[in-house]
């Protein structure tokens, strides 16, 4: 008998992890095509090189790499992000410019598994290239504010979007004749959380070689309680030295977030930083009221060329990307009813007599279908009523609908433990009503 | 620079392709959901040795297997059948008996490129397992009936199902005492439209030592033009010397099929052998009328133990896999217009003056989603309408809105190149109305 393990790292996904992941795939995806973004698709596997081209940078990813057959340097690959740079750069003739796709897929990287993180897991990204202004930006945020307050079911209270502009803090850093020490200024800024505030200005002291220029650092990054977004853009516009492109591009973004009524889920954070190196713009994360201690669950910003690497066409762009697997969790944690649940159907008819009231069950489970009710129907006629509820139970099905050996319908709310008997004609409809 | 190439026998996936695939695939899945088929997911990559264990049989898969990091033999899944058989064996106690899931993923093999044939592609499998008798049976067939009724938008004069049961052909070469020659009997009745009929019985005759056992053994499999169901039911249950359980259950199954009025789908074909030999009872196999060809785009059937080398737990099941790339590429050589298109929106709002009038495309881009009309808003200022042209034609969209610099909307369906004024109160039905 052979084991039936899976590879260290890697889970199978059941019922209960995948009925509500799905629909918020499909959601997300709706959202998407709304928006006008296409779908596209590229291999699990590639060249190890052309997968590598596009460089390291500050994000440690363990590939996942191979010797295939024939020789070849192959990997899986570890994002979607070079992978859409490859894409663009191999099919630019045939696609619209500027480009907008979307791309849910699974990703493979070799994390060490002990720290509680996985080898296999899917990415959600949205991105429009071939344009470079507040327009594009706009949008990208847009449609993440729509996803947000679909999932949410309109409480805009329950996410928050924080962005900045990685130019602003360049120019800062110019203005105050230290933009050299950029990549340590902001290595320094980020251990805020950890080290705290006394620490962050003794380091910044020593680096910039004033305790002034630190205490400008400090008031650069820590925004007051309650300043608005436009006040903070101009506080630090000043601490710029004046106004300067980024601040333009920001303050242009944030006028046509307003033009369309959604500014308000919008917040001005100067300390956002982001990990990977290659945004040049906007940059953007999303935290959840409910859950603030799991970081963020949508990401991204503006870059200057994605393709670089692989054509001599400019492609600047901006995107983002969603962390499905952590969104999830803490919709789970949240105990939210937002994705619908773990049944795999809504009611499960169950009869005793399977052969005499075939066509009636195959005609009920049609009805109720037809009215949007998900409907299983169980494929044993029924022995005893006890396997048929531990059946629900495992389903997670909360209405059981029996069928008696002279035909009279029975409905069970199994968490209410109500029962009603229903008339033939009116089953689909009375069932959809309590679904 | 570095060239933005793919491995052999992989392949990225356009727009124009990745938009009709995923328009199918949501339309699939709907229908699984609402059979109360559930998802589930399992790892791409997992040990050879697990995927193997399956064994070989006559297909031949070429696995694609690597050597890991750590010395681990592992390979991409090459079916979701094993993953599956795993995935049960593995989960059972949580599981609902019987269990009723569905899987639409991607498997990699080895294929020869030269053939025409990729390495990768998707798998789209439903089955039920931990039951056998005729209602999970005429389940899957009653899933597959609707799924191509949906498909084909109620022509079901589109597609056919046709259907045997491989006890029966057994109980046949049982009866006429050539049992142990099955697996000859079988290969040389399959070579019947590439060698012909003389040249096949020929062979029977020297397989069985009989020309009377030829002939009757090319009775069974050649089905008298028109002949019904039932019919040749009854003249096969003759030529087995009688009664015998695959019989009974075909025609218990047809029974099942006739009451819920979609009997009509089905044709009963002895010649199906199935290439598969793991299967024990019924088989199918679809066949689109137009396009007969291209073989089987969905087939299946019952097997006895799904996980026998994964658990003791007898696991009998049923079930059934489309062919998501053939039936694509059927579908499309079809002149179809049954997946929707390959338009990644229904209309492109473009703005001679996108600063002065972002509230308004930005409310009217949002009446229209409300309506469900997919609206791409062109990112860029328009400066010239041929560049606005080019964006709809390669991204496929038919309906173009233009806003001038006066605010005016102009509506332009560039099939018909009618242009219509539309009123800003009226934009989104009229537009509406003609997607």
């Amino acid at each position: 008998m052979i084991e039936p393990v899976v590879l260290k790292g890697f889970r199978d996904s059941l019922p209960a992890q995948e009925i509500p992941k799905r629909r918020l795939m499909t959601k997300l995806e709706s959202i998407f095509s709304m928006y006008g973004f296409a779908p596209i698709d590229t291999p699990a596997l590639e060249y190890t090189s052309v997968l590598l081209g596009k460089g390291g940078g500050e994000t440690d990813k363990q590939i996942f790499h191979f010797t295939d057959n024939g020789g070849r340097e192959v990997a899986l690959r570890f994002d979607l992000t070079v992978p859409f740079a490859r894409f663009t750069a191999a099919h630019s003739a045939q696609l619209p410019h500027p480009f907008k796709r979307y791309h849910i897929s699974k990703v493979w990287r070799g994390e060490n598994p002990q720290k509680g993180r996985y080898r296999e897991f899917h990415q959600c990204d949205f991105d429009i290239v071939g344009v470079d202004n507040a327009y594009a930006d706009a949008e990208i945020l847009s449609m993440m504010s729509y996803c947000f307050e679909t999932i949410f079911q309109g409480d805009k209270g329950a996410y928050v979007f924080h962005i900045s502009h990685r130019g602003l803090f360049n120019s800062f850093l110019d203005h105050i004749g230290a933009r050299e020490a950029s990549v340590e200024v902001l290595r320094t800024v980020d251990k805020l959380r950890k080290i705290g505030r006394d620490e962050v200005k003794a380091q910044l002291t020593s680096i910039l070689g004033s305790g002034e220029k630190a205490d400008m650092t400090l008031s650069f990054i820590e925004k007051p309680e309650g300043e608005s977004f436009l006040d903070t853009l101009g506080r630090l516009e000043a601490l710029c030295g004046g106004s300067n492109s980024a601040a333009d591009r920001l303050r242009e973004v944030y006028t046509l977030l307003e033009a369309e009524g959604i500014s308000s889920s919008f917040s001005f954070d100067p300390s956002i930083t982001r990990g990977l190196d290659y945004y040049t713009g906007i940059v953007y994360e999303t935290f959840l009221t409910g859950a603030p201690s799991i970081g963020s669950v949508c990401s991204g910003g503006r870059y200057d060329n994605l393709a670089g690497l692989y054509t001599k066409e400019d492609l600047p762009g901006v995107g983002s990307s969603i962390g499905l697997d952590r969104l999830l969790a803490a919709l789970e944690d949240l105990g939210s009813p937002l994705l619908g649940g773990k049944a795999s159907a809504d009611v499960l008819i169950a009869s005793e007599d399977k052969a005499t009231w075939y066509a009636k069950d195959a005609a009920l489970a049609a009805a109720l279908r037809r009215e949007g009710v998900r409907t299983d129907v169980y494929e044993l006629p029924v022995k005893k009523m006890k396997a048929v509820y531990e059946y629900a139970t495992r389903a997670s099905i909360r209405l059981v609908l029996t069928r008696g050996h002279d035909g009279t319908l029975k409905l069970k709310d199994t968490a209410s433990q109500e029962t009603w008997t229903l008339a033939e004609e009116e089953a689909a409809i009375e069932i959809r009503k309590r679904v």
